[in-house]
């Protein structure tokens, strides 16, 4: 299949540090070369891939100096990505929502007479702009478009969870590559671990709670959002002045390497979330190295975590420390075979595949 | 002729204060009415025209707590005009540069099928981003387009000055109601008039220290542009200290009626502008009501003040205060004549009328 990607602009593929949707990109386009198909990514010229690279400009926005203002760029990016996919006839174009930019796509594919899938890697509102989180109205405008434009969610909850009239034609998950996190080892030690953006709706306010009514040491690990003040002043006020470490350790951020060697001899992966997560990487993550995850059922939780076999499933905090006891009976092989089967990136090429030619076979 | 006129969406149409562009597009929307066109004026539903409008959302972004952050907004208004202009086959398209967004025009015009032009109302560059005065370098991506968008410059030396490679088809200048300016009175009086933004390639102190060596009182008035705080340090160091409310008054900004009164009365407005300036309309309106000019040779000044006649024309401040005393030779109906003949609305639609046939021939 000749297939076209348009990434967006802003953060390289694969991504140097964070960044969800290019390291999902990454993944699907290496996977699908690997499976035969001829495929195009339009990225900044900054991206690593082993498909045909297209791009527009050197580096990706954000990479030198550049800043979310940079708008114009974004757009140059997409509009050049859509006149050449237009010019050479792929068979299908994949393009992906991650910010509010990308909802120029809305027009630009809508009028595409080449058959085209969007991935919805965030909820809406992608209207966000400037620092202070302020949502503005212009995602229900973009609707006009919406009903020639199919997605694909990430979860079925980020799927039922949508408000706005969008066209959704399927559901697929995130995949990771397996050869990136080794099968789960023999050394496993008695700490937990919580892994994420300190912001209060990822909870781990909740997992130093948990941690403490269970007498058991827990590692967290993450970043800081220091470009947004209420994220700083929750870390600050209630995070902070609980790590002792002793029992409550703040490691900072990690890389790949420290990740793996941290989830891998861990205990359990705790994600006491507080929102509708609408997937959730680091429980995949986190499983695929053998460490089961305990989380609360919300968000796309109760697809990805199998209850009683790849952790456990609770409702609240107390049901979180009640449920601790019970990892020793789950089986680490569960959970890597678990994600193995579900939520590699081969299997998320395989899904695509599949969408792309449902794609193909109702515009023809 | 059917005219599809593009207003950007984020200063309301005519303009409540600042607002050049806006108020150029309401003048020359409401000439071609009165010659008898049909227009179409696409902008946000706070415009008021006697053309046909169409409008995708209420408010100009900027009339209701809106930011420069808006782009999906601007780009929704843009998009959904051009395909109403698209759907509705105009016989001409109209459309206006004179803010960042507005370069995606570019890619939308440039693959029109309908005859279209575009008025450059700034200067390149229109990649300016964020507070801090920053230029990105998004105009030359923008110029893989510019040969196929027909550009309209405001002055022969706009059109001079452009080191990008755009297209120029012509030239037309700006114009103002005539009806909005009384012609000249009896009652002069002997002050100077320095009137416009507070920033120093406007001149205001050198219009100050032209005043005080040729010891004749000097009337500012204007605004100072609060977010900029380069423009805000300027004020406080270069002008304030300045003002002694005797012969150095400051009026802050003034209404259309207040700058009719203030202009209409003085011996002469004060232009030391110190950068290439694309057109001038203060200029204009002074001369509107009689009122004479001296102005620094630079920019569109040659082309708007007629040397000797409706002013002078200097070199630097030596020549402005020499100049002075020669003002009393001017016949102070001269200037308005000279508006009335070349900057007056009228002039202008009956221009674009011009340019529009041009285009359409050109075109078909």
């Amino acid at each position: 299949m000749r297939i076209a990607q348009i990434a967006p602009a802003w953060i390289p593929i694969p991504p140097k540090n964070y960044g969800g949707t290019e390291s999902v990109i990454y993944n699907l386009v290496e996977e699908l070369v690997a499976q035969g198909h001829d495929v195009t990514l339009f990225a900044p010229g900054d991206a690593k891939t082993s498909a045909k690279l297209v791009s527009f400009f050197p580096n990706s926005i954000l990479a030198k100096k550049g800043d979310w203002g940079m708008h114009l760029h974004a757009f140059y990016h997409l509009q050049k990505s859509i006149e050449q996919v237009r010019a050479q006839k792929f068979d299908i174009l994949h393009t992906h929502l991650s910010s509010s930019t990308d909802l120029y796509l809305f027009p630009l594919t809508a009028s595409l007479d080449i058959p085209n899938v969007t991935t919805l890697h965030s909820n809406f509102p992608f209207d966000h702009h400037g620092t202070d989180d302020k949502a503005g109205d212009a995602d229900r405008y973009y609707m006009d478009w919406a009903p020639c434009v199919p997605l694909v969610a990430i979860s079925e909850n980020a799927r039922e969870q949508e408000k706005l009239p969008v066209h959704f034609v399927d559901v697929v998950y995130n995949g990771i590559d397996m050869s990136q996190f080794p099968p789960p080892g023999k050394k496993r030690e008695d700490y937990l671990v919580w892994l994420g953006r300190f912001v209060p709706e990822k909870g781990p306010h909740l997992a130093i709670e948990a941690a403490k009514r269970a007498q058991v040491p827990l590692v967290l690990a993450g970043t800081i959002d220091r470009y947004l003040k209420s994220s700083v002043n929750y870390f600050h006020e209630q995070i902070e002045p609980q790590i002792d470490n002793k029992q409550i350790k703040y490691i900072g951020p990690v890389n790949m390497k420290r990740k793996v060697s941290l989830l891998r001899r861990a205990h359990t992966f705790l994600n006491p979330i507080e929102w509708e997560e609408p997937f959730g990487m680091v429980m995949v993550e986190a499983m695929a190295l053998g460490c089961p995850v305990i989380s609360f059922a919300r968000g796309a939780a109760p697809e990805i975590v199998e209850n009683g076999k790849t952790g456990f499933l609770v409702q609240n905090l107390d049901e979180m420390v009640q449920a601790l006891p019970k990892i020793d009976e789950i089986d680490r092989e569960e959970p890597r075979l678990h994600v193995e089967r579900n939520f590699s990136a081969q299997v998320m090429a395989e899904k695509y595949t599949q969408v792309y030619k449902k794609i193909i076979r109702s515009t023809s």
